[in-house]
């Protein structure tokens, strides 16, 4: 496998569609946010992109068959939108092939006729106190004035470097191609996986897009994370007191709350 | 040489061979137990593969002649089963030449009517202490009920952080060709070559493939890893009770132990 | 986007241009020069080059939207001289893309008949305080005899590691071309962004190249940035005395101050 | 520059010539040998190659012009011997690359009708005591048994970790090409460049191949060197005493003991 591969798994009809894209990033607040809307929303995967690009390496099913990491187009419904969800299990390993690979997801989305692209993420604050914040940045100016009438938040230079990875690549690689596309980032610690921020950014989100959404699930796995996060304060605290380090079970064991990207 | 180098040194007549793959890798378990499986079955050397995508090195045999790394195909026979096992010096050097070197390897089991792909290596477990444990993943269901019957564990998404390198690559690239494929993860600390955790292995394949085979020398050389892993745990007492480290010669001398993959 | 991108944006006539190259680097002493030089000279951008070579990033503007990470090519006049400027934001992440990217601006710069390259840098001293001194290196005996005349200082074998990225690669490149091309290199800490030095290279590039320029911005920077070095320079001794390590806001919060490259 | 550079400067016929490689490496043992050749036997330049593969650098010459980095070769007369010299300021930065320079090499050496290449290297003890010692290894049995006849220590699977670079991948791929190679290597402490190895290696060497070279200068470096790798021992033996450390200034201003590769 030297070239990507692109596997069709249905043929879908869709009406100028908006595609979200949630790949593994800081707080993989971005990946949490589509992975609830796939799943609220009954998402029919469509495509699977595999990449020599993408870490050489395998995932274990809970039948303990494999799959071999990818990123996945899924297609959704929500009132009279249709929606594109991009998500997957890695960003690509090379610069080079973060180019390539976005390149490839804007075929797709002209091929789709995706009128506008939302691009997922979160913005690290380095501080373990959750803030629900979002900033967000576009590729031209009249989307930002759009946005603002949605009390999105806009930072002069914000985030100050840069926005790293598909989540920035795809709004900037898009301008060439005329598509409108803003990148929505909710605030986040960036040493846990966030759920609590990708709760507050789907808030945002569906205000956006004029969607109703049932955010329970993601409340229930921001209470435990809360519960997480209070122990490694509480031991960061210890641990300045001159106590020893100790890392609960929970934080190893549970798969759900584990950094992948 | 910017492309593979295939050298094919002997043609020969297989009958839906199985295909054995043990290359570098944790604990070098899997590389371990077909190295003793070529051993102890006359495995023929059929094919040699070179790579630009292999480190540029060359290792001293015994009569001080060099070696290009590479990676190599045998043939044996064991029972009525023929079986081609494939092993080598090293893994891919990056990302994209494990993609490349994967596909290529099966485009070989494609070729020769291989019917079946057991990987073999070591499952991590970051403990000294030694477990006589295997556990399985593989690319269908239907292998897996199959292997569950001869007493193969499997967990659910364990490991956890899937299979890196070759042995997971092999099953999801065999998933695009309809091939059946598997894994076989032998219990090991991952900080030592391990033949007890090889020997145990080769004692869950051989019963599942159905052949006889001889695992004196394995279990002499567990004796001696024993040994060592004895001196280290030690060694390790002592230091937190704050005396000095020691490496004992044995460690660094001894060729067969030393840590390559 | 597998291929490096070239967009003109306007075609101008211009007689025997001199090329300034500033990219990020020691100190952002080359870019500083030439940002302030187009700001100065009213430079008009008509290049703008994307490369999958570059880090997968964009930067935010300050009305929120983004700008894909590029270099640029600016146009200006100063008295009677034709100017080409080369800056940006990043240089190659890979070995193999500096020389595909110096290269081609080796070849923009035949096509627009330039008579010289002119590359700035900083040459580190590892040291914060200030020196105001600037060395050069050429890429052909007669060029080094005409800089003398200038007064530039030339050491012999200096800087003794070479000089590494676009600034030396141009120079080196260019050795196949026929081009005259010099690289001047102001002393700097290699700690920080240096508008002292990158004022100094000015002055001495002005002198060379015959154009008045007001330095008084520079100048402004300059200061600010020796307030920040005194801070960091007492920090150092109270931290050898003991104290905790201390550090002001204004270095973080100061966009400018900020080190890119 | 996207491919290899090959610059031929002069046409010379050579009656089947031996071809010696000095690049850098461990204590740059091969590259102070051929050096010193160069220059006793009066070598001529006659081909430079540059590389995407090469670091993006140029070094300063003693008169401020600049070199980009490349690999060179040297044709000269020793005797009735027809000696080709490969040296250069670095090996490969990439693994495919190493595959594709060596390749490159061993078509010159066909082209040539290279009788025989002996690359030069240096073994690391990682002792600071010198030992006058030299081992080698070789590309093919015949090879080894002509060479214990001139004395040099073959020492079964020694160096242990195999020859890395192009002093071992010349070998391996030699192989391919029925080419006669083989590796010499001095012993070296692997901290420090190491002209007293050299000296030692350049004198097997000579009488292998029938050559008679003054080795005086090599003797001169070597008693500098001498002198530093004591000032070194006294160092860390003071640092072991709880003494602060101590860089001589003699250690990083002589430019010829820096260590480049």
């Amino acid at each position: 496998m030297q070239e990507n591969k692109v596997i069709r798994l249905k043929e879908v009809e869709l009406n100028n569609p908006i595609l979200l894209v949630g790949l593994p990033g800081v707080g993989h607040v971005g990946k949490l946010v589509v992975e609830h809307l796939i799943e609220e929303l009954d998402g029919e995967k469509i495509i699977e992109i595999y990449s020599p690009h993408f870490p050489p390496q395998v995932l274990v099913n809970e039948d303990s068959t494999v799959k071999l990491v990818n990123n996945e187009i899924f297609a959704c419904k929500a009132n009279d939108i249709d929606i594109l969800i991009l998500t997957g299990d890695h960003q690509s390993a090379s610069t080079e092939g973060h180019y390539e690979l976005c390149d490839l997801y804007l075929d797709m989305a002209e091929e789709f006729g995706v009128s506008r692209i939302y691009t997922l993420g979160g913005f690290p604050t380095g501080q373990l106190t959750h803030t629900d914040d979002v900033i967000g940045a576009a590729n031209n100016p009249a989307l930002i004035k759009e946005m603002e009438q949605h009390g999105i938040d806009f930072k002069e230079n914000e985030p100050g470097g840069g926005i790293i990875g598909a989540s920035g690549l795809l709004l900037g690689l898009s301008q060439f191609r005329k598509m409108d596309a803003m990148c929505l980032m909710g605030f986040t610690s960036g040493y846990l996986v966030d759920p609590k921020s990708a709760k507050f950014l789907l808030g945002v989100l569906s205000k956006i897009i004029d969607i109703d959404i049932d955010v329970t699930p993601l409340e229930e796995r921001a209470k435990e994370m809360e519960k997480i996060a209070a122990q490694l304060a509480e031991m960061e605290q210890q641990q300045q007191q001159g106590q020893q380090q100790f890392m609960p079970d929970t934080v190893s064991s549970d798969e759900d709350l584990r950094y992948i990207g």
